[in-house]
């Protein structure tokens, strides 16, 4: 593990003047010839093509490839609804991560309305502009309908990185532990704390890779058929969740559970953590504060993992992200499968494979190796799903 | 004049394939200790601090000095209306030249419509993602109301390059040719053929610097008061151009004029060049294809300009929208005012004044000094009017 001395505001603030981001011509500007080339006359006849035939558009301009990093502010990190202005920074570090670990151009979009209905149509007339959206820190629930609006409404992959780019490292990392500890996944017990956009998701894709037995929890403790006032998502999740009927608390559905997956933003105590079954795994992926101190976790748990990069097993989004819209934009894809999700967490636990240990269930993020790994495989997952053009 | 091989489509296929554009992050994000500071959990405190205080995103985001370059597609070049797919080759080159020539970047956004209110609404919902408005290529007469109602609703630089960059240009031109010919601008007979978005512009411009007699006219001839369905933008300038009430065809208004201007399009003939007045000046400046050969206007004008890089006296936007946009943003300016524009053609003047010859009426297109000389006087401007912040 690194280690660095303390990061100072002074530094954080250092680097983030003028913003994190920069355009450059890909080629240069500077004679008449190149002038000629890329603006007039030149220029023209490239148009003149496209108008022909829209399809080289793909081949001769940047928009095909392009990624909209695209929020309306309203979840960010552990911030919550701090709006569009003050989410940018972090939208520029998304667009950072997606050129350095996917090769990828993209565009921070950030939208100064919450509605659905208008983000979606105001995405519809940015068509043109770009080659895929990466929706961002949106709240839940709003994110799902978001999600689920802009897929039908865009013909080119669309993906909530909150949900899905979690939920695939959170499986690969999962896989690794199991790996690790010689377990089988399918019949372990897993607790999901927290049901926002992450826990839903991370939910979703457990029980698709075979997990039987998930329970997820929210703030007002176990989901479950019989709870009154639960959302569509969190009704249909109760439905697939749960086998063992488990109400009340956070702390109810932990006796005995193999399995806790924090992404709640609360505290989880060691006493808690201390009734789970022998031998257990814990993420506490909340950011910046994980749910329980790993060193305290460790003391109970067997496989400990958080979302920061000071302790070991660092699961965090950008080991997905760049590869799978890479592989995607690489297949030509429409959309983002289910099986492509699952493939990039495969791809994700190869690359982990050959060195996996207690203290390496995932490879690191800054592993250069990961974002071709995931791209190869979405792409091939794209083909063989017959989403690729 | 540079000399070149001729540029064959090949060579300009091949440098648009994949765009021309590339974004790159600032600062590398190749340790844990930059992704730390650029993406969590560093950039946190830049968003916490800009949700605390939204005057900050100015200093801590590249929106606030980001030119959105915003087109519909409806007039692009002279191809006219070819859609907002074929006319990104433009946008990004623009681009291009935006950081080229005025060190800012810049994101094409091109629309899939062309409704003037779905437009200015689109652009309002995206304003926290740019800093200023580029607006290009948008077919005559809507580029007027949409550029006055994006004025009013954005409180950021707006101007639609099309009009202002070569109205801009063509002043800083015509005060040039004035020089070298000694000859005083104001008393000169200037028709203006072509009253679309530039040939508007540049009439109000041409005024707005003291010249008392513009005569516009437009594929029906004449703009003048008593024409029969005038268009609300022609019949205003109608009333205050045309003070001999000239009436029938671009032929008889070149009758003893001083300047043509050409933005039509349109094609001139060499006998109704010879009935202007003599020493005159021709700016026949249509795309790719000049109204008149500039060998053949020569024959009977003092001074001869095409917007043409391979001829002398390139009239081109690029000596003006860089420089207009950065010293814009540099001072902080809420608007684009008229002072701004006049200041952008005096500083251009002055950038060419020392080497002022009949075949260098204006700097090169390529002079890396042309875009400071104008963003310096449009600051100044733009703080002497009062619209700086």
């Amino acid at each position: 593990m690194e280690q660095t001395a303390a990061i100072t505001d002074d530094e954080i603030f250092a680097a983030h003047v003028g913003g994190k981001l920069a355009l450059a011509p890909t080629a240069p500007l500077d004679t008449a010839r190149a002038l000629s080339i890329a603006y007039t006359p030149g220029v023209a006849k490239v148009s003149r093509a496209i108008a022909a035939d829209p399809r080289l558009a793909a081949r001769y301009t940047w928009a095909h490839r392009l990624v909209a990093v695209v929020s309306d502010g309203t979840a960010v990190l552990g911030l919550g609804d701090i709006g569009p202005r003050a989410s940018l920074p972090v939208m520029e570090g998304k667009s950072a991560l997606f050129k350095a670990y996917g090769g990828l151009d993209s565009i921070p979009i950030v939208l100064d309305t919450t509605d659905v209905e208008e983000i979606v149509e105001t995405m519809v007339r940015l068509r043109p502009t770009f080659g895929a959206v990466n929706l961002e820190d949106v709240s839940a629930p709003r994110c799902f309908e978001l999600e689920r609006r802009l897929v039908e409404a865009l013909d080119c992959p669309v993906m909530h990185d909150d949900q899905h780019g979690t939920a695939i490292v959170v499986l690969a990392a999962l896989r690794g532990a199991c790996t690790v500890l010689r377990r089988d996944m399918a019949p372990l017990k897993v607790v999901v704390a927290g049901a926002g956009a992450a826990g839903v998701a991370c939910a979703k894709i457990l029980l698709a890779a075979g997990v039987r037995d998930v329970v997820l929890t929210d703030s007002k403790g176990v989901v479950h058929a019989g709870r009154d006032g639960l959302n569509p998502i969190k009704a249909e999740l109760a439905a697939v969740t749960n086998p063992r009927g488990i109400t009340g608390e956070l702390a109810d559905a932990m006796v005995g559970a193999d399995v806790l997956l924090g992404l709640s933003g609360a505290t989880v105590s060691e006493e808690s953590v201390a009734t789970m079954a022998a031998g257990g795994i814990v993420f506490a992926l909340s950011n910046p504060d994980p749910e329980i101190h790993p060193d305290v976790a460790a003391r109970h748990a067997a496989v400990v993992a958080t979302g920061r990069s000071d302790f070991p097993n660092q699961i965090n989004n950008v080991l997905a992200f760049p590869g799978v819209f890479r592989g995607a934009l690489d297949a030509g894809a429409r959309r983002i499968t289910e099986g492509m999700k699952l493939a990039a967490a495969d791809a994700i636990f190869e690359v982990a494979a050959p060195t996996l240990a207690l203290d390496r269930i995932v490879p690191s993020p800054l592993d250069a190796g990961v974002g071709p790994a995931v791209a190869a495989a979405v792409a091939e997952a794209a083909r063989a799903e017959g989403v690729a053009s």
